[in-house]
């Protein structure tokens, strides 16, 4: 680690390692959501993140005006694509799949930031954020399940009336409330939340 | 309204309603719960409290050392009885009465409340509040449930399978999760989550 010119020597940081770019911007991006992982978004600071970013406050507002900039873009850059709806030619393989994926997403760490923020914020300050959560979580999410539920009508697994909006809330829902009540969720708790509740409420 | 020697003038209050034990308690904890769900527990004082229930700072910390001890008496009062379990005889009427009762607790001002803390606190602090809400909400709800799923299968018309803690956490799990998705659950939600999820998940 040493010291260099230009842009971590002009933001003031010494012994920070020479970064340019996308990689400082990455550690940015993961120092963001660790901070708001460890402390909640108000008492989040653009402080907290350069030093643990490793980088000079100034670096950090050069490219975001505000905590709201850059944590949005952290949680846009950070959060999983939700990758094709599976399709193995089974229903319940393909809900595990798809349950399982919706684990590790919510166990990641802009799983847990976007968890945290959501709780923290009331309605109108949440608002950008939750509409981030629902363009790169909930609607693919939803979209993927919809998908594999209509290849299930046509093999005549799933009941046509089950392919309905308030059906794909199911999963995310049962996931987050017991993740509330009981902590983070096991892969035995996918698995039942497969069997127990999603098989029943839309096999034919 | 007239100022009067003891408690209230000993608390510093003038103008303050001549109010005893119960009533003057009742006032308090409604000034809490209202104060909570205004502004959010991190920033409830006992001061303000104070001044909405129009009694002193010292009428309140003699009774509750913390806003911890307050808040908490207070949800455990006004939180209101789960009463017994619906048995109209039909399965459908008594699941929409329970997810009615449900939507009513919500909507009402300690389940306002409740839900606020619940959503603000970590899992550490907010525990003393989770097993509070077990105890009074979550608890009663899910052995009413039980029970009326219970006559149903004595009357053929629900799986035994479906009697299980699972199938119980889908009602308050969906009511929580399109409370925080899409507002206040209307009257009309709770009939779509009895009929698009709850009696296909347990009917025979």
């Amino acid at each position: 680690m040493t010291t260099t010119s230009g842009e971590f020597a002009a933001a003031g940081v010494p012994g920070s390692a020479r970064r340019r770019g996308k990689v400082l911007e990455h550690a940015i991006f993961q120092a963001a959501l660790d901070e708001l992982v460890g402390s909640g978004y108000a008492t989040l600071s653009m402080e907290a993140v350069a030093a643990r970013a490793q980088t000079g406050k100034a670096a950090i507002y050069r490219r975001w005006g505000s905590k709201e900039a850059l944590v949005l873009e952290a949680l846009r850059e950070l959060l999983p694509e939700a990758g094709p709806a599976p399709d193995t030619g089974d229903l319940r393989a393909d809900l595990l799949e798809l349950v399982m994926r919706m684990r590790a997403a919510m166990l990641s760490l802009p799983g847990r930031a976007g968890r945290v923020i959501m709780s923290e914020l009331d309605h109108e300050r949440g608002l950008p954020f939750a509409g981030l959560m629902r363009e790169k979580v909930i609607e693919p999410g939803a979209s993927r399940l919809l998908e594999l539920l209509g290849r299930g009508v046509a093999r005549g697994e799933v009941r046509p009336e089950a392919v309905n909006h308030m059906v794909v809330d199911v999963a995310p829902a049962m996931m987050l409330y017991r993740f509330k009540m009981l902590g983070p969720p096991t892969e035995q708790d996918a698995a039942d939340l497969v069997d127990q509740i999603l098989l029943p409420l839309v096999r034919r």
